[in-house]
């Protein structure tokens, strides 16, 4: 087992409360990383209720960016955070690039990493070998393990998850998008061990009845972040009814938006219409949004203002 | 090609139109099918505003059957439809009991089957060869053809899904179940060959922006499917904020249900209280619900009831 | 765990040595399954050294055959087989179905069936829960457990395997074709539970050597059976170089045949030319052989047999 | 269309004939990257009949270093080839990175570079747009295009392959590793198009008969190289016989290095052996050698030995 030490780099993971937002990357029309975005959508996710944000995610298309690219992106949410925790997303099949990147990320200041397995585990034997591996490798630094295996093809059971936290006192956060969530969260909650923090994903599409479940909040991407920071402000609040209220105001476009690449293409063009970033480019290969996909976001974001209207 | 027959064989797929339910298949506490609980369930889905049933699909647990269970419940369901089109599902890796249990259907009056390539074929030409295959061993059968990525494994580009189309006359309607469906569904008619209907799955997450695109109508389960006849009902009718409104309704109890196995056990647990069914039991292998589960439907059908009575 | 009775029916598994030739399914040139080719095979097989016949595995194109087709193909074999032991693949997703053709299998006479692990088990949890099913339904039946991941899908450590051994005492043989399998023989011996005997597929690509790592003989298919049981013969006689001997002279024809249905297709050619059956066709669809592949076969039996020539 | 420069740069993959070593990547005990063991190397493979050399494969540990290592020996594998082509692996699910590393290596005298299509491509639709988002961005490099589907889980049909060599004029040679890929062969050379190279993987499983079906050489890695290039030469020369009977002498042992990772670390052992690498450690997580496997391992170089004297 590594010794986890006594500084305070903990503390920002263990004391995670609230929204995590999964953070796009945000590009300019020529597909290059456009930076001075980075602190308009930092702005914008913070204004909404954000207590902290995830980038380099799948959603924000870290697999397409080079190395130095991903460290001057972390590098510049860091800066535009100010202080407020940034959780960088350093998964990679390959150890060695991910020990590095991990390395040069908490240098400047992340607050810890996200780590799903790589696809290609076949057993459990292999997913813990792995994962000693990791964890050999990158030493004190607090992680977030990512359990996504729609994504990723590999499957965590909550037996092995138990292990793995276990074993591995790096591990602070889950991040949990299974399916069913609701379920999963109840038995990892059920596990007699060491408390972990659980904040759950899948675009937040199960978000009060997460909360219901225990989870410490969601860590998900939405064009709307201030419903997913309203919603846990009300169910901690007690309010649950209102938090169910106020989700499902929000349902039909939160689950346009949750269809896989296809979905954040919509989500950073309604971030682009917010204001919050320049261009809302996705880096090739990767959908373009056609006249009639821009004419039903439209319609379902006019279809949102009235709904909220009628709420007031 | 296939000549396909003048015989009016082909009528009942190429009329469907609106409310295809995915039927649950009824088992009884000790795991043995429950036919009578077929013809209730059968009864309930068309007072319900189904036009036709699909039976045998992976939601109605099909592969958990013998051979003549099989044939058992298709044969009920066919009676029990007293005249309205049953469409069995009969998706099989080997193109041998595929072609049997066909015959077997369409003999006992089935309106035609379904069939979703099986996992494994590597290229567009296992594909191709694949489905002539099955199209020369079936003969003169009308066919929906499923396109359901996530369970098979198994992708079909627009391209070969048009190709398919030309190529075997039977082919008669697409269940069309990728996502996102709503692209996939603009690009498949935009397609210039032989019209087909299109019905979407997906358990219906899409139908209203679905219906906007141009398909024929919903082939899914619900535990409530007098929403999603109504959604089509409105639709048709041009009162189409009527429809988003009836289906955002719903949407949170529908996502709810959106969680494969597990969402429909909690369907069947609905059923059961609405008296369609008289066990909710899942066949071995499968999910069973905890008292929490059942905490939660509880809530959930209580927020429906106010939401539903805040609509009239 | 299931209790075992004292009947006799697990003597013909627990005590099987030897050649287990993995056996064809004939059919003829319209593609219809040729009872009277299983006779003749199945002297063939025995005649060149075969102690037991498995029937209806992915080599023998048992996906490929109706319920009725398969069971017809298991009774001829085990009535050819005049009392020697038949091992029966029933290894199917669907528990009720591999349950009701086992019972079939078994009351016709088989000496025990084949079952691997469907795809789609995601975890330890979803593998142990799986065949607890399966043994539950089965009940009394003498099983080899079979490890082949690589047409599974579904991979099971060591320590998975040692545990369905442990809880499921109608385990009595492993058939092992995960690579490497010489090291993972290794690890299955060196656990220290009930002793099971393990047989070896891979097309017994790995004979000899596998035979030093403690096998009890290898299950696999060979258009050249005398020389799987002369290998066994010879190795276990302690004559170990004149048993690598006689496996070197074989394996560029072994390793040609090692190409997956191409390769089936390769050895039904050779199975026809040396008259075991009358008909090389494998049920469509599958590979056809070109003039090409058929020059090929020709030079690679003509260097057999100098090579053999030079032996004598 | 990209249009070829009339540069000599695609002279070298052009002028490929026979053995292309598929070179492992040496670390010391520590696990850390063994330039000087680069060296040697190299100078073994081309003492032993290499043409040329494909460096960081898959066989070359290529996931498990950093992308700073990679450059390094890469670098290293040019300077000590002195002239005589390295191809460096750059596959990548990745474009950006592909792109980067691609430049950095072209930059630094690489003859091209050799790209798989990474995993997770559905569609032949999606193959295409894949490596035109490549194409687009490396430029005017000349490529190997390996098609390696057990290990990529993309599978390219001869068409599919065929339309890409007829897109893309930086495709100048064919890495062919699908199963069987004999037949494939022949129908690669029986396209009409534009003439590419063929090299052919799989550890030269099927090396002589991959020759009598139209290839330009082996590329692969395997513990005796001068078998391959010797194979390769007899062939060439007419002396087809002789050809296999020299590769026959080898099987035993090519086979049992065809085992995947494990292969490869039977491999660098037995190169440790002959004094070509200083260590034989495999990166971690990678597979270790046991006592057992070591006096395999003796066992077999013995019998080897025998053979070759006896061919004296």
């Amino acid at each position: 087992m590594t010794s986890i030490s006594s500084k305070s780099g903990y503390g920002a993971l263990d004391a995670l409360r609230g929204l995590c937002v999964v953070a796009q990357t945000p590009f300019d029309a020529e597909g290059a990383v456009d930076l001075k975005s980075v602190d308009t959508l930092a702005e914008f996710y913070f204004k909404h209720g954000a207590a902290a944000l995830t980038v380099l995610g799948v959603a924000g298309e870290a697999p397409k960016l080079t190395q130095d690219e991903s460290l001057a992106v972390a590098e510049r949410y860091i800066r535009a955070a100010q202080g407020r925790p940034i959780i960088v997303g350093v998964s990679n099949a390959g150890v060695a690039q991910l020990a590095e990147l991990t390395a040069q990320v908490m240098d400047r200041g992340a607050a810890g990493v996200m780590i799903a397995p790589p696809g290609g585990l076949k057993t459990e034997e292999e997913l813990f070998s792995y994962f000693a591996a990791v964890f050999k490798r990158i030493g004190d630094v607090p992680v977030v393990l990512q359990d996504f295996p729609f994504s990723t093809g590999t499957w965590m059971s909550v037996a092995s998850m138990l292990t793995l936290i276990e074993r591995h006192p790096q591990i602070r956060v889950i991040k949990e998008e299974d399916l069913p969530s609701i379920t999963k969260i109840t038995r990892l909650r059920a596990g007699t061990g060491r408390r972990v923090g659980i904040l759950t994903g899948n675009n937040a599409m199960f978000l009060p009845l997460e909360m219901g479940r225990g989870i410490d909040g969601p860590m998900a991407g939405f064009s709307h972040p201030e419903m997913l920071s309203g919603v846990y402000e009300l169910y901690t609040a007690g309010r649950v009814q209102e938090a169910h209220e106020l989700f499902d105001t929000y349902l039909p476009l939160l689950s346009y938006e949750n269809q896989s690449q296809w979905g954040v293409a919509v989500r950073k063009e309604i971030l682009r219409r917010r204001g919050a970033i320049k261009s809302a480019v996705m880096r090739s290969p990767g959908p373009v949004l056609t006249p009639t996909d821009h004419a039903e976001i439209d319609f379902l974001l006019s279809r949102l203002d009235r709904a909220l209207a009628a709420r007031r």
